[in-house]
């Protein structure tokens, strides 16, 4: 596994494998990777000649009292889940690297206003103009055609699509499917944090999306209710700190009075310090 | 002379030339093309093996009292202007191409903070967010090596290279020298709005700057004496109107108290409905 850690040594490798008529696909992370990123990477080699995975914990995107200093990092165990998945390069670059002003600092951000107005943009602000600044920046660094994120961050989707479509960004975004644990959890580099109580009522989250699709399956097409018995369910589990729950048009995360197809519940719980996200697309069949 | 009305033509066009192997020079322009435009494109014929040249009056960069709608167009001229400096390619969209949102609307921005603050960015807000955002878009379709860029708009050349060095574009920005006519007035688009009386009362702009420099020559160093000398001047004229004369740091726009070297001298002043700006950069021998 060829590990880089400057932008130079990123972009002299793009340019080598492009002369030789690859392909790029790429996939952004933060590392501590688990199966959710392994996926990714599996999909960006199915369909590109060559799979470029960044890991870096991005500063720009955590809040001032967020996780950023205890955010996991194990570059090691992260090669080798990368190398196992079909990577071919990790960049690696440092903050410095990345900031050269300093103290992650820059004077230019890319701002999506609308859909980061709801669920996570309105929990963590400032989150998505430094999600959408630094994929801008990694984007023009490596270049790629395809980059692939994974759907259980949705709003991300969304944010990054509206970004690439108003900027003409030449580059396709790929979203793929949650990766869950046998037992439902959806993957996540913030569940190595949770004790094996909060790790046992946090299957609560996946049980109350599943609920909510057989709700719907059922007939139910009122936002409030299904809203309600999904905020019912989490609430059950005395650990469960609810910071959203909410329904709404899949595409651009406008408000929905009733269901529509598709549409994005997604949700956002603390459990102690750990604050999971997870989400389903309902549809209506 | 080529001239394409959409993304999807230009982006072919310059991957067409790419695959010949050829260097791509860029030159930006809201048309009506003077010297100035025909400077830049000579530049970059200098230095590219192809030149492409946007023309798009873009209506992000307009303030609502501003002179969008009747900023002066015509696209058969400037095709024969641009044709005779060099250029391969004319980029002429609709307003709907680039905003496909409709009313010129757009849900992301980029914006660059600090040397956005003094000059232009005080007295026209919004301005440069419209300047950057327009440029990041064009640089992601066109994907030129070079973007050749007026002095005479010291402060968006300071944007757009603070924009460039944050979000990684790999693009080079190549500021080219003010062109003037023949009796000292800097070229613009503008200029046609003059009336002769105005016309006339503006050489008082370059003659100030001269005036400036002569005193800087002959041993002024302080700022405030500087800016005063340059003000009266200006004054002198009836149909002068000052929007700003600033005395800054060249490279970050920062203010100074007393003359570094080298530091950007920049003034925007109306001449009846007619706002012209003029610089230039202050050294010390």
């Amino acid at each position: 596994m060829i590990i880089v850690n400057t932008i130079q040594e990123i972009r002299n490798y793009v340019r080598e494998q492009r002369a030789q008529g690859h392909t790029i696909g790429f996939v952004p992370s933060m590392g501590y990777l688990h199966e959710g990123h392994q996926s990714l990477l599996r999909a960006s080699k199915e369909r590109c000649q060559t799979t470029v995975m960044s890991i870096f914990v991005n500063p720009l995107q955590f809040g001032p009292n967020e996780d950023f200093d205890r955010y996991p990092r194990d570059l090691e165990r992260d090669a080798k889940l990368a190398e196992a998945a079909g990577a071919d390069i990790i960049f690696a670059p440092s903050v410095d690297e990345m900031y050269p002003r300093g103290n992650g600092q820059v004077l230019t951000h890319v701002d999506v206003e609308e859909v980061t107005l709801q669920l996570c943009g309105a929990s963590r602000p400032g989150h998505f103009r430094g999600v959408s600044t630094v994929v801008s920046k990694l984007f023009n660094i490596v270049q790629p055609d395809q980059a692939f994120f994974g759907m259980k961050d949705a709003q991300q989707v969304a944010v990054l699509q509206t970004m690439v479509d108003d900027l003409n960004i030449p580059v396709e975004i790929v979203p793929c499917p949650i990766v869950r644990e046998p037992d439902g959890l959806a993957m996540s580099s913030r569940n190595v944090f949770l004790t094996p109580e909060e790790r046992q009522q946090a299957l609560v989250l996946s049980q109350a999306l599943q609920q909510a699709e057989q709700l719907v399956q059922a007939g139910a097409r009122d936002v409030h209710q299904i809203k309600e018995a999904v905020r019912d369910m989490i609430q059950s589990q005395p650990l469960a700190d609810i910071d959203y729950v909410e329904l709404l048009n899949f595409r651009d995360l406008s408000p929905i009075l009733s269901l529509e197809q598709p549409a994005l519940l997604a949700l956002a719980v603390r459990f102690g310090k750990t604050r999971l996200i997870d989400n389903t697309v309902l549809t209506i069949d």
